[in-house]
């Protein structure tokens, strides 16, 4: 996934925000998700549970775009697990995230097991990718 | 310009958030002055004075960038006026914006003279485009 | 209405994002709203139409939060005006704002009356304000 | 630390955005370095290293602010390590959070020892605290 820096992305050292790299996930997130609703998968409700970033080198305000490698690493029961590779222009690795994902019965307010077409296409995500990340086009 | 729209663009409506017109507005201004510092034009210490924007219609969560159109407007002697039309994927208008900027003297406090340099960019993009609006690459 | 600082709020120059401002006339509108719905009135389906912003001072990052003078203005058949005059912690005033709401009837895509329980709501605020802002709690 | 809520903070779906929770901790965060400043002792050059989240229940959008307890966890030779617990206005847990900052020679760019009086007031504040987080004023 290519994010497009903003200049808004900046914080007052001239640095993209630490908060902002949250976004570049949310971001790759939303549109992986949204490859799944494209091949007619319904989306199940869900929440995210736990998030991780491990910062590696500062971003600067580039015309070029953020790469952000957005994988699936694991399915469970209720959950998986989303690992994330963002990248400098050069290629270069900025940052490492992790998003623990929970599907959640809103009703119930409880979690709730994932539906099969859900889970089918998050593994084939994972199984697919090989040591390569999958990369939503 | 072209902008991408992301997922954290949008408000609890489901729609591209009022304020965050003004956010594609500053990048497109951004990118117009960062044309002017790779043509090896210094840009001098400046403040937004004025804004106005006017929505014409919502805009919503897609994998197409909005487009904005900015261009210079008028060119003043300390200030000048940057104009804006960000069209949806289909060309359809969806907000016009302007914004005022004035050179500023920031140890004086005060309004500044524009550097003739920085005078001649800005007219030059404001007669080259015609009735077209100047689209920066 | 008092809205606080963030240090999110700054941008790379070290004051107050000029979209920022925006934020805070959201933030002040939507608690203007929060009364209404609060005394029991339904709020009409509406949009932003226009946007006005004048700066007049920078605002820096302070524990003191930023006083958003917030007023209904006018009121007309589908649409009325809410004034903003944000300052600072010693008074001083940072910007002017103007919002144009209008009712919008989704269905149909287009302008809708207003509702006269909210007409009422919104000019009691205009003529109760006198001179002095109308200052919600 | 209390944290006031924005209307901006909400996503779609009507929930604070899980990327905001780390604009409150930055907030915190913020205010626990300005409390230092406050007392004289410069802040050294730093950057957030690690960042971690766990999510515990939804919060939506009151007039209570939200509070965010922060703490210094433990202090090592570069870098430390601040605790967050967010609770909504009913005292009830809403996300935790740890962030591991490293001090940072920016002309070597890489690791630099910690300032011994900016490691003297990191430690006193561990050691305040007690079983209690040290909530700066």
């Amino acid at each position: 996934v290519l994010v497009e820096r903003r200049f808004s992305d900046l914080d007052v050292l001239g640095h993209v925000n630490n908060v902002t790299y949250a976004v570049y996930m949310e971001e790759a997130r939303y549109r992986l998700l949204d490859q799944a609703v494209r091949r007619g998968v319904s989306i199940p409700s869900q929440v995210v549970a736990r998030q991780e970033l491990d910062y590696l080198r500062p971003l600067t305000l580039k015309p070029e775009p953020v790469e952000v490698l957005a994988w699936v690493e694991s399915v469970g029961r209720t959950s998986y697990v989303i690992d994330y590779e963002m990248r400098d222009d050069d290629g270069t690795p900025a940052a490492r995230g992790r998003t623990v994902m929970v599907c959640f019965d809103a009703a119930k307010q409880r979690k709730a097991p994932m539906p099969e077409a859900y889970r089918a296409i998050l593994e084939s995500a994972a199984a697919g990718e090989g040591t390569a990340p999958w990369v939503p086009a």
